[in-house]
């Protein structure tokens, strides 16, 4: 079958690395079904894994992707949800040790199959598209477990989202306001701010602003460049929810004075669980809301969208159908 | 000043002990402050004041009204909170044993002016009309509070409005369909069943229903005539809030078993404190929602109001300007 | 093997529906492991089941209990852990619909050997004996995961635990007393009140008497005939843990005003996690607390011990030897 | 009367600051009393108040100390809670931005008498003696606030406090035993290791030490010296509890990605509420503990106490009798 795929890595080049061609159709260890994939979409996780970062070398060569939404056996249309946790694990399955993301250690979904657990699939609600639930698994999953698990916000409260224009900002921005909460985004470049309050935010500020008020919770992937921003707009008691660190992970100061003193919480948080990304899919349904998508290809031309990946040029996600 | 009070109590036939009169100016103890009001809104507290339920025969003439917005000493424009707590108490108002509502100890809402402590108002939003403004400190909050404080409702979630039409349910409505909450709402009464689906319910079933799935929480204000339903509605671990039982509040069964089997959660509420209003205030502002008005009349004509209330013709709010 | 087990049902007499004698050993389910039994206890649930309540006909015949501590194939000594949930279920078992309790739909753990889940086990601490740790999995699990889990107590706060003498109210004393929280305990039986003074209460007091202050939550297991005095001993904001209701589920009134006007919460509770039991052996170690055994037979005396409790004769756990 | 007080600032010798002498009698603003103070006690705060670290030179002279036990107006005897709040403030006074702590802005406990709002005060249980109930207002009261408040710690769950000796660190251990959580402690000195487990740590390790296994949480106030350990000894999920940064602020890295891939929780705390107070002070009754009391000295002998903790040499608190 069709598959974009990892045969090497490259730190410096990645995309040397992609291999887009035939691939045997996965396995299925008991327990497991195979999904039909109609549309599936890239991540920056799929950059890594090419750069050999979360990806071993025995395990190549390895598909890529972490994002689908397809049929399963039965002919239901589902969305793939690409947390694997042991089958002994009963809780959260993102708090598993012995978890992985389907790219891995399991063949993931830049294929015209894929093979998951049973129970890793949520039902695709009819009026969403394939190319618009493929979008959901991994940056508007974790986007989501940010906002409605960790972050303690209710509807009312304020929301400061650094860095609009990735992936989990643009999926924050989005679902924060169809959820009653206040949205103020940052970001560098002024196309990026004007396109987040295009898609929900309810003003942007350039990156290290000083806002109008404290902010109830801050949500960032950035790390260490807006670290000391990010606890500067809180609010005594608020909550900085943190699922990335692009920038580098060691700001000059922790600031651990400022986060004693004014109780501030730090919360890390990664990916969501099978029930999380549930709640997501009949959550958009509910509010009637849909991810941005930047461009969709034939997952042939896979290349085209690692390339734009790459190029940083990219608001909302690279869909390919399959 | 033109006031609504009540000067005795008659059980039977509330607004017989209802007066729309001159009343004094309300008197103003130290760190408090009188609001010139602008709007002031009917509640089902008031028609039981007049009854004589809540309100002590010593507090005799008392204004009644409990929901007002209007204009502070410094020129503000307010919402008022209703909920007056002692000043030794910290913590949420809404548990203190020592607290009342307005028009229940202090002089209520339905006049000129009203005397509330300094912190016991919210800054009103330019954009949101003082009759607006004037249905939010009740009902409105009391919906807040149950869905957003109590319930531990997620975006995505289902919940379950019982009788839709009185002045919490249609709030529940709207709020929880503006905070990306699937929402059920039932009614004996077609009309309203209909009424409740346009002002955000996504789908309406007649009063004792089999639903097409269960639900995440139930929000009810009813009690014995809807708690069976109510528990047979919930998911397992689901939480059913009320704040009101006027049906009565002793059902035929408990279904205790039901409970502990299935670790239900029956959560009471009532009212809600002043950041809550806070909150539902900018939420109101976020999602560009309204409180559902049903009548607006001068305060001089409060009587008509009254009377449609106790007829029980009524969706949404009656208010009055002064 | 040897076993005690329900070959029929007697809603009347549930001792003539109990055989003690030899029955063939578990089939082992692939991924599940046989325990070699040292000792397991007795709960209401083995009467329960006797009389034909949460056991299906055509499950007969079918060995009792949900206790046990023992060996597994490794040579570690574990205590069991009797809730099953469906592979397929992440998060709380006890909140899985379509899972079961050992002796339900699982030959139980009164016998030479029981299968269960690999997962379905937790390390018996050295200095535990295996009579004790044999106590632990039902009553002790239910009784932590009330006090822990469900009721938000902490240190320092006042618990009412109602009806001491039963297994679960026994359990809840000592716990509770151990994680620093004040005990008081009622019982219509003076006996029964000295001795929850002697197992860790910190007062006991007849059922009904009015207390010193009013509570921060309560923990029963008896239902209508504590439920009004519950609700009359807590704080504005309690919380009332119910796991049982041995008297009756439906109390003269459920006062739902006092639940909605004093905010109190109602939480069902039953059973408790595979984690929550690994807490409980840990806290036991920690404290230095053991269960109360009320007497230990040999297994093939089980007839004996089923009398004892049916009697109601009993403090503490009866336990079998194996 | 008798007090000890700041009469200007010494960065290097805050010792060089210290008067003990007379001062005039605390002024009490309406809704105040004025305690007859009968212990008080000593902490690091007092030291950095000297050095002119959170005091203002327009406050000079101010009498120090946050620490005290005494006897009300109405002869009732009763423990100081030291975070003074706005009156309007509704909520957990720890997090409002206009509270202060005795000996900032309002004079403090070292002294015959201070005064302070009639709701700061808890009844003291008649088998405390002033001299424990003196150590509880500050280093314990922190400590509670960590461990129930803020880490999500239950008993049976694992704790991992740094640097034992402290005045948080030693409360943190007794309580954190008495309430059913495994304690493991570390300290560079082998005194105060021992120390530690003779208090209650169920065992101590070197600083930096690798454990046994990941615990669920930790609770320190060391700062950059201790932060990278702290992180790598927490399971996921788990929570680092801060309260002080004492050796620094900055650790070389933040690890970011440890903190975000293992979704772990940073939190910070201060002080306490005057219901944890309460609660503290309940606690340590139900369980029978006690502070730990390095020396006792009369108020007039201030000057050693200050010298004593300022070298460092010092297990458990410093009391001054009055």
């Amino acid at each position: 079958m069709l598959a974009a795929y990892a045969a090497k890595f490259d730190a410096d080049n990645p995309i040397a690395a992609l291999e887009v061609g035939e691939r045997p159709e996965p396995t299925v260890p008991e327990g497991w079904v195979t999904i039909d994939v109609r549309a599936t979409a890239l991540n920056h996780h799929d950059l890594w894994s090419l750069k050999g970062v979360g990806l071993a070398e025995q395990n190549l060569p390895m598909i890529l992707g972490c994002d689908a939404a397809g049929v399963d056996p039965d002919g239901q249309e589902v969305v793939v949800h690409a947390v694997v946790s042991d089958p002994a694990w009963k809780g959260d399955e993102t708090l598993d040790p012995k978890r992985s993301l389907l790219s891995e250690r399991y063949q993931g979904t830049l294929a015209q199959k894929v093979a998951v657990p049973a129970r890793n699939v949520v039902p695709k609600p009819a009026g969403m598209s394939f190319e618009q639930a493929a979008c959901l698994p991994t940056a508007w999953l974790t986007a989501y477990r940010m906002l409605f698990t960790q972050s303690g916000l209710k509807p009312g409260d304020t929301v400061l989202v650094q860095g609009a224009g990735g992936g989990v900002a643009t999926a924050l921005i989005t679902l924060a306001r169809a959820a009653g909460i206040r949205v103020w985004a940052t970001s560098r470049d002024e196309s990026k701010r004007a396109r987040a309050v295009e898609i929900g935010a309810h003003e942007s500020f350039e990156s290290g602003a000083r806002l109008p008020e404290r902010v109830d919770a801050v949500m960032e992937t950035v790390g260490q460049a807006t670290w000391s921003h990010s606890l500067k707009s809180l609010k005594q008691g608020g909550t900085l929810v943190i699922s990335g660190a692009t920038s580098g992970q060691a700001p000059k100061s922790a600031e651990l004075n400022r986060i004693f003193f004014l109780q501030l919480r730090v919360q890390g948080s990664t990916m969501g669980t099978r029930t999380e990304l549930a709640e997501l899919v009949q959550f958009m349904e509910n509010a009637g809301i849909s991810p941005h998508i930047d461009s969709v290809l034939p997952l042939a031309e896979a290349r085209a969208g690692f390339e734009k990946m790459n190029a940083g040029d990219v608001f909302g996600k690279i869909v390919f159908t399959v």
